[in-house]
């Protein structure tokens, strides 16, 4: 591989070069790791990997904290190789998720905004070693990153030693999109001045004290691609209530057509109802979000998008290619910014984001399960969930309203895990319809999600439990003994419906 | 009563002053009413109740939007008047619980931070008369508050027309401690520049439109006072535990002895813990919390408060007499601010608020539920809780281990109800000890709390639990079947402890 060495401002730092494996070997047993990446952009593509290799056969575990998922199936390996005692503060990876739930590594699952104010008050430890990818070093040693800036800014000042890898796939013209601010410790925490998603408030890389560079390696290999699904007849339908929605907010005069930023998490639903947006009326929109998906570029091109700021650029393959092949065109309207600024309650409350994020399965008073199947397995994490959903104007969470060939239904009495009180849900979405949440109290936002969200298959039964919790009483009624039965039901025969068997009734006797 | 001239300045407005059940007369079937009050501090102390006195004859409902709760029985004697049908966004009003929980009259229990922005935006229609407690009237037609600030500012704003209750009992010289900063509407909301409990960012009335002004009404009864409990053993080991916690703290250099600024919420281990810093060695302390209950004024006392922010000053009838019998002592160290201010993510993620609040139950994972009995009776609501919890530095929560003579225990495997996830939760406090799960996996932290928080007469079932949880997996491990057993006994032997009954087995069958 071609080791540019334009790449590295500061000369001094030339002598630092080596190979992976030889970085890797400065990470030992029972240290803290931080690593760049965030949703499997810019993160490690080399050392954290042969660092995996070599735990392979060394008896060597680590802590290892991140921006949010990593690409390379880097978690995989890691897990695999039984590298890693503690995971933080987000991971997508199935090895790593089965690795988790079997109780083998331990997982901390955060707000993805919060982990550098954790970072910085030492609850996690000292960061031993900070492995960053970044495009460049300039000649005051600061780092350039790739196309994500996630914790590096946090990582790079507190931690004792940093490997930069310098990813030369990544065109050195990427500078200039990052937005450093770093808000400093309390009690000193500073404003974070910015008023409008496009608004510039840091400098454009991450200042790093050249002395803690104790390796630099090259790479030339690309991001992981996102695994874009395209839009379905459920996706649609469900973009298309939204779309509606908000433009009788407008109609109303809540909103104005160039809304108010927009913020939309992973999944295949938030995704598509981006999309859904080219084609609609609104026009000047902006975005104020975590991960900066293929429908953000769409939305470029169909002119729709004035401006876009996020932590990482999360892309298919063929939208890699575009936007890097017509970078000039994009580049002046992102700013990828470090999550716990893109995160921040702050900017996010005071911008008035309209957040729309997926849920795992909601319930009848519109509390929402985002991270945990049945209210024991993680599936990803909170990630930036709450992050948004707390701070925005309008929470709109959006999902099928069944799963598994129907035999799960996603909306439920009591969702088994709570990570969004219905304080924090305005909105929800099925393809059976839309539920405005916002001005009602408990009972009547269950007659509203069951009127509008609930599959046909299980509205009786989910009605029926309703009715029975109305003749018990209470600000949210409930048959607490009951609320639970589908899950119960689900263990048991393997779909939420009911079926009577005396296998369920012996059962509840032990 | 005296009506005191001197308290209005706008000398037009002299010919708006009539009796209580004239003002109450403008109130029509069907009003969304406004009335300024937070934890029972500058209420309305008269049209309310000549409203309430005329409903027990009038078929007549209004919605009734506060600060918080309010008091001299106001909202039971609305209530049992039958005149709500919507009530929000706080109460703790016995009467009215039970009508809510009857399902007779509806009620948005909001985060109290929130329902500045949700009228501003204009989901609970248009507010038709604001009933604003007031010390006087400013020549401009401006609003020197009392007591409390709460949502009078941004009622005022929005109401379309407004009656001013003139309180001669609250000294004329209470001007001076109001801060009101209004911070505009989506796409323009501006940045609330607030970087340290003390700091004044806005004016000393509310603006008001005199023109608006439909009636005056002199009162002169003071604030209904705060039932203080004298710390008991429980209250003060609780108390013991946060101050060794914080100690601690400060020996590991996480905090100074100055600590941040606190906050404590309603009920009586908050007001017990706030009371033992007055004997600590920690001082130059700051309060950026909600209400100012009594032990705010013994802090000042004991010389270890230098500052005190919040939206209401809420006293026993002693402490009240104190503090305007010596009102030059204290007039310069109190701030009282718009609750969206005090309650503001932004405010009180950036300067670090140590919060502490009180828990009805709370879970072995650290899921806490404030506001719902068994998961569907509601107490008060989540108030201002998760507006801290979810934004401060530290997240405290105390809670007894038991309560009802110990057949409930506030420790349970999951709870009913959740207002706080593990995510808002750092520190979880009982009389039996402190748990401290920052940097912990859902595992840990149960493992902890097992450990610290749950009394001796409930671990065995608890610890028998978790275990069977583990066996089963999961990040966070649960028999979900059995997660709510303890409800279940509660409900049918009047004790969360396990009883083999014939009567249960039959149910389950049901
Ligand atoms: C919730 C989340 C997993 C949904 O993502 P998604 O890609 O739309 O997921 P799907 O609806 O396809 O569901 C994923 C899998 O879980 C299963 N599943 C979904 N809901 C389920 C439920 N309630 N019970 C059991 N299984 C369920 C699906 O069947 C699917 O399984 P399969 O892959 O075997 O078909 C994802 O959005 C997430 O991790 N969110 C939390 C973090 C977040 O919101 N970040 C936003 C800011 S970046
Ligand atoms: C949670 C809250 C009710 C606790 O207040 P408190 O005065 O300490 O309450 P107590 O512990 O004395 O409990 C009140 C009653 O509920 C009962 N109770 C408490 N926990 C219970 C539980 N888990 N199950 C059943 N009953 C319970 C108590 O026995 C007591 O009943 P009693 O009056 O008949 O003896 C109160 O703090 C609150 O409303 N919090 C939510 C709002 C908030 O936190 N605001 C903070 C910012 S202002």
């Amino acid at each position: 591989m071609k080791e540019d060495l334009s790449r590295i401002g500061n000369v001094s730092l030339i002598e630092k070069i080596m190979q992976a494996n030889r970085a890797a070997s400065f990470i030992e047993n029972g240290m803290v790791v931080a690593s760049s990446g965030f949703t499997k952009s810019g993160d490690s593509k080399a050392v954290l990997l042969a660092f995996a290799e070599r735990a392979e056969f060394d008896p060597i575990k680590i802590t290892l904290i991140t921006g949010a998922s990593l690409g390379q199936h880097t978690d995989a390996r890691l897990g695999t190789a039984g590298a890693v005692s503690l995971r933080l503060p987000f991971q997508a990876d199935p090895v790593m998720r089965t690795l988790i739930n079997e109780g083998q590594l331990m997982y901390i699952d955060e707000n993805l905004g919060e982990t550098a104010m954790h970072l910085k008050t030492g609850i996690f430890g000292e960061i031993d070693i900070a492995v960053l990818e970044a495009s460049s070093i300039k000649e005051d040693g600061s780092i350039i990153p790739t196309t994500s800036v996630g914790n590096s800014a946090v990582f790079a000042a507190l931690a004792k030693q940093i490997i930069v890898e310098i990813n030369v796939s990544v065109p050195a013209d990427i500078e200039g999109i990052h937005d450093i601010l770093l808000t400093g410790k309390y009690p000193d925490k500073a404003i974070i001045p910015i008023i409008s998603a496009g608004q510039r408030v840091g400098r454009d890389s991450i200042p790093c004290d050249p002395e803690k560079i104790i390796g630099i390696v090259f790479t030339d290999k690309k991001d992981s691609p996102a695994d874009i699904l395209a839009p379905d007849k459920t996706t649609q339908k469900i973009a298309s209530y939204i779309l509606d929605f908000l433009k009788n907010e407008v109609r109303a005069g809540r909103l104005t057509n160039a809304l108010l930023p927009l913020q939309a998490g992973i999944g295949k639903v938030a995704n598509a109802v981006l999309q859904g947006f080219a084609e609609s009326d609104f026009g000047h929109l902006t975005i104020y979000s975590e991960v900066l998906q293929d429908s953000t570029f769409d939305l470029f091109d169909a002119g729709k998008l004035d401006f876009a700021s996020g932590s990482s650029i999360t892309v298919s393959q063929s939208c890699y290619e575009r936007i890097f092949d017509n970078w000039g065109s994009y580049k002046d309207k992102i700013l990828l910014r470090p999550q716990d600024i893109t995160n921040s309650a702050e900017v996010i409350s005071r911008l008035g984001v309209i957040a729309i994020n997926t849920a795992l399965e909601c319930d009848i008073y519109g509390n929402v399960n985002s991270s945990h199947i049945s209210g024991t397995d993680i599936m990803n994490g909170i990630g930036g969930s709450a992050d948004f959903a707390q701070n925005s104007y309008l929470s709109i969470f959006v999902t099928e309203s069944t799963c598994k060939g129907n035999t799960i239904s996603r909306v439920v009495p009591m969702v088994s895990h709570v990570d969004h009180s219905e304080h924090d849900v305005d909105i929800l979405v099925t393809e059976q319809g839309l539920a405005d949440l916002r001005g009602l109290a408990p009972r009547q936002k269950a007659k509203t999600i069951l009127q509008n969200c609930v599959h046909p298959e299980y509205r009786g039964m989910l009605e029926e439990y309703f009715k029975e919790a109305c003749q018990r009483g209470g600000q949210t009624p409930h048959v607490i003994e009951k609320a639970f039965d589908c899950y119960k039901n689900l263990r048991l025969n393997g779909s939420m419906k009911r079926h009577h068997s005396l296998h369920e009734s012996s059962l509840d006797q032990s």
